[in-house]
């Protein structure tokens, strides 16, 4: 094996070093990217600005400098039988505790997400979070965590701005002292793959065991591979015994520091290197190989901190039940599926979280008070200004939730840049799923789509995207979930997810329920170059909107069968007997005749469907269930002097359906049209506001309640 | 206040020694009618045989016997603050804890599964329920743990026979020394608006401390009631300072029985009850006046174990952090939308077990082996034979499932008894909730629905439902709530479900996507009347079924305006462009002429809604997802010799719907085609078995796989 692995270990070699370099050049300050609500005091150097939010840094609280004097022989969980134990002091009340996890990519992504939730269920004590991420993990957990906003909790996304790196992100751990920032005494550092079944504090607590010498805390490892006898010529990397296992680390950041630990590991990497193959090089084989040189530098953990479920473990001999176990570990490449005696358990535990409301976990803590982010306290103010005996008081308190966010919840490959490109842009909740499939037929191009949806739900959508040929198959659809909260439909505020999301140069603004002309997507990017829309013309392209009644419709490949259709009385304008005002200014007779793109005039209630770049006017996420809601943006449009722009051969149709569930609820209540009429109101005083005389010409279009719900 | 009081306080007295003798006539034996699995050894005098299951008796696990010495101040949870204890013998391993609830009605119902839940999400002992019901409660009880089959979990459903003493179930606490076995020493006993934060152990291990003269563990109250100072003239029942709450109790059973507490308690009610008004009559004045006056039987708890939330609660003083909580109790009117300083916290911790996924908590307990029930085993047993290569492995592994059934999930009158009414029997999933308004306009009849839902929706349809008028206003529709579990729809085992909580003689079995004739429910209950169905006569009356493909529809009134569709192209026979032969032995074309029922002849693939006796065959629980579900049915009905007679009046329609997610998924799966067709096959095997040579016909049927699916 030693021929063949000699050039791989030494390419390997390299790479380290370059992580190493990596690690003092990047790291060498605080690079973390803060994310927070408090202002820009004491920015580090190096440090990145946030896209998102205002940098924040460390704030006065203790940050892991105490000293604690846990006893691990304490399982305090185990209710059932343990015994008293000796005095010791306990963990201070509040005491900020510090947790850094790797994390790139969709998938880890989610199951980070998972961990979290099973931490905060469990903690009592205020969090810091240290993501070290990649480009997408970055922009899904930024967005996640200020969304979220969880009180007590503080986040720090930081990445590695060169995606070549991604590769080594199983190494990451090992730069971690250089990357964190250099106050930082202590971290608990979590592979994303591990659940916790009790308060992460009694982790933290042990901490106090360690000696003067020691700096790592690790669980054995619960398989028998660094035993070296697994197969004839099984050549593990060195290590103590069973060696240690990686997923929970406790980490003294000072005194690895001061002990040179980067020079250390990458000592012992390189000579290691040169014998040994590197296929299996992860931050585990160097962590095992160090500690073997160095058995000083190593606290063993009590095993239930990290209880291994791989398939041939020997975790079963740690505990005897289940208030014994702490951290459960998922390190088998079968995940739930590996066989275990009591994987039922562990499984549930994992379910558990995975479908666990995370608003859920957004509640204080009791007796550590912690100064609210800007962006909670303002949504808490605003809230408390809320007058609860007010009709319209749901609806208010329901444009102010700020609703938890996940970008990108599957993988998804960016579109390549072409300065023509154009994403389709809508927003669905569960009783929509269906029209994915068609709606990936007639749209070969990229989505941006957003998703209302519970934590159940986004993983039976999940689910469902697997079980289909259509969906897994492509890989410019990129899903935002934006989780269910309230009882109305945030429809805009979805869309200005899936809008912001949008990564082509402009946007088609489509809803759910229509299917495009299967040749669309070419045509708009034809007409988009051809009309010169956003570099010299400020336009929003109509695409003519038309609607079946029927449900069993043979979708027409043409203008030319489309017109037939209509003349047959298979289709019709869309909303043609229910409210034509809505799209009457598109002036189909015209459209029938049409060869060329043609202008028409804005006119109160329009709401078209249409194609503007993405840096567009966002939607007015006050309008909330139904109604008025594409109006009010197509005004804004207008009172930016978009000019409309029909084109003669695009449409796209509607399919019939049952009215959803959030539609009916408030279809019938009079309240709900008051409460609109409210909204309507304010949105013109500040259309008002903000276009002056312009703006009044809307004023006759919102004084007219006619608008169907 | 007296003369206004005195007469009430008379008849309460009345009422108190009905209880009473209640108590002592009807709990004399053991009364308990016992949920088990286990053949029927040790069968108590006096007790009801259970409807559902064989009875089963105590088994010869310790029974709350062995003498425990917790100590209370040791607050285990509090791992942030506690200090260590003096060494204490545990809680033995394994040791059987007892709970008394009493609950009546379907509200309490829905609210005991709450507390059950958050109880089993902590517990690690294996648990003995003693449930005391009204008749509606203990039928959703015993259904609701029969399918829940969670291990080391014995629920034991008790009933008091008459409905007349529904009003009493406030009282029903004080006479549980009585009507529990006489062989319980010790039992919890809790209010069904309580929700638990910790290890019910916990709370077991306080009985070490009470002394000998101490019977009743209570914990304070946390309002200033009894202080009798709250209003001019306020007289509350005499009690010890502050008094105690009853939402949570610790009973000795053995020492109350030996102390004569049933004529304890009626002694001092009767005589307080000469002087004071009994408006607020419940059990937890008796408790305080008997305290009061026997203050030595009284053993004070912590008050973490009943954090009260009314909304003057002086529950803050108690906790001082989240760990320092055990039990909150939802003691106020206003529940959830109680004022207190930390409500969100709370109400967090109840909505995580309301939309709990009660399926998690299916889990075995480590360590404390216990005998599965023997449907459980039965069911473990199947499925450890499957095959997991088996390309079926899914299919079979979903018609073993046992869901959990919730029947009756919301409040419901059962109809009055007529000799010819007719319920309609239906089931549907979340994305079909739209649906339910229209069939209660369409249907002004009793309804049976079974729901197919997550925990987390089923309080979703339960807003539904409140925000709709029509659905509340309506008392006659009982949902049943089944429980998702597994990949694959259930449809039979969902029909069986509505069906078997029928409570008509007559069942007219639809589906949710079909509307009924205006008229249908008179039609068929003078239909029923007319041909002797059921008495004289054995046969299924076949409401010819027609689909609309038009989303926007009137619909018809009359059969003639039913011709009339059909002649314009409106409206087909059912499935007329798919698969005719389904309906085609209805004989449309003599439908059309037809003035009086007539008899038609069972053919293949005949799949009609149809009107039958209650008592009919059950649908085979193997057909799961879609296809052949009802076939099988029908052709089980002609096998018992049913005749099939068309109703000439009668009509149901269809409405165009997108297909759902269920079908959606397997509709183009060759797998689901081929294990449909092994499904067939064994259901042949098993007509044969039961109707020999008559059941030869049904094998052509059976042997052309051109079911579409």
């Amino acid at each position: 094996m030693l021929p063949r692995g000699r050039p791989r270990a030494l390419g390997a070699a390299a790479l380290l070093l370059l992580l190493l370099l990596i690690g003092f050049f990047l790291f060498g300050g605080d690079v973390e990217c803060e994310l927070g609500e408090r202002g820009g005091e004491r920015r580090g150097p190096g440090s990145f600005p946030c896209p998102l939010t205002p940098r924040v840094s460390a704030d006065g609280r203790p940050r892991g400098a105490a000293a604690v004097d846990g006893d691990p022989s304490a399982d305090r969980g185990g209710r059932n039988r343990s015994d008293c134990v000796p005095p010791r002091p306990p963990l201070p009340k509040c005491e900020l505790l510090h947790v850094a996890i790797v994390c790139a990519g969709h998938n880890s992504s989610r199951d980070l997400v998972t961990l979290v939730k099973s931490v905060l269920f469990y903690r009592k004590n205020p969090l810091h979070f240290h993501l070290v991420t990649d480009a997408m993990a970055r922009n899904i957990l930024e967005m996640l965590f200020h969304t979220w906003m969880v009180p007590a909790v503080r986040p720090q996304v930081s990445w590695i701005p060169n995606k070549h790196y991604s590769g080594l992100y199983g190494l990451m751990k090992l730069v971690l002292p250089a990357a964190l920032p250099p106050e930082l005494a202590r971290v608990i550092v979590l592979d994303t793959d591990v659940t916790f079944a009790s308060d992460i504090a009694e982790l933290w607590a042990l901490f106090a065991h360690f000696s003067d010498e020691q700096v790592i805390g690790l669980v054995e490892n619960q398989s028998d591979w660094y035993l070296g006898n697994l197969w004839r010529n099984h050549r593990p990397w060195p290590a103590l015994g069973r060696g240690f296992n990686t997923g929970v680390i406790l980490l003294r950041l000072d005194r690895l520091r001061q002990a040179g630990w980067g020079q250390m590991w990458t000592l012992t990497a390189t000579r290691e290197l040169l014998t040994l193959p590197a296929t299996s090089l992860a931050d585990q084989d160097i962590f095992n190989a160090v500690i073997k040189e160095h058995p000083g530098l190593v606290q063993p953990l009590p095993c239930v901190w990290n209880v291994q479920l791989s398939d041939h473990t020997l975790a079963e001999r740690c505990y005897s039940e289940a208030s014994d176990l702490k951290v459960i570990h998922w390190n088998s490449p079968k995940k739930l599926r590996v066989k275990n005696k009591h994987v039922e358990y562990f499984r549930n535990l994992y379910l558990t979280f995975l479908e666990y409301d995370g608003n859920l976990l957004r509640r204080e803590l009791f007796g550590c008070p912690s100064p609210p982010s800007a962006g909670a306290e303002q949504v808490q103010r605003a809230l408390a200004q809320l007058d609860e005996e007010d009709a319209c008081f749901e609806f208010r308190q329901q444009w102010l939730t700020v609703h938890r966010v996940h970008v990108t919840f599957l993988p998804h490959e960016p579109p390549p840049p072409q300065p023509h490109d154009v994403t389709l842009v809508a927003q669905l909740s569960m009783d929509r799923l269906q029209m994915l499939e068609a709606l990936c037929r007639h749209w070969p191009g990229p989505m941006s789509l957003a998703l209302y949806l519970t934590d159940a739900e986004a993983q039976q959508f999940l689910r469902f995207v697997e079980a289909s040929a259509v969906l897994s198959a492509r890989q410019n659809v990129a899903y935002h979930v934006v989780y269910r909260e309230g009882p109305l439909y945030p429809v805009n505020r979805l869309r200005n997810v899936a809008l912001a999301q949008a990564l082509t140069p402009y946007v088609f603004l489509s809803d759910i329920d229509f299917l495009p002309a299967y040749s669309l997507y070419n045509d708009l990017r034809a007409s988009i170059e051809q009309l010169k829309l956003g570099s010299e013309r400020r336009a929003a392209l109509v695409v003519p909107a038309f609607e079946t009644l029927h449900y069993r419709f043979s979708f027409p490949s043409s203008k030319a069968e489309v017109l037939a259709l209509l003349d047959s009385g298979s289709l019709y304008t869309f909303r043609y007997h229910e409210w034509p005002r809505g799209h009457a200014p598109t002036d189909y007779a015209r459209w029938r005749e049409a060869q060329t793109p043609y202008r028409v005039q804005w006119a109160a209630d329009y709401e078209p469907y249409v194609v503007v770049p993405r840096d567009c006017p966002r939607y007015d996420p006050r309008f909330v269930g139904f109604g008025w809601n594409k109006v009010a943006h197509i005004m804004e449009l207008d009172a930016q002097e978009y000019e409309l722009l029909v084109l003669p051969e695009a449409f796209t149709i509607h399919l019939p359906h049952r009215p959803s569930l959030d539609i009916s609820r408030f279809r019938s209540s009079p309240t709900y049209r008051d409460c609109l009429q409210a909204v309507k109101d304010e949105f013109h005083q500040d259309l008002s506001r903000r276009y002056g005389a312009a703006a009044l010409k809307y004023l006759t279009a919102l004084q007219q309640p006619r608008h169907p719900a």
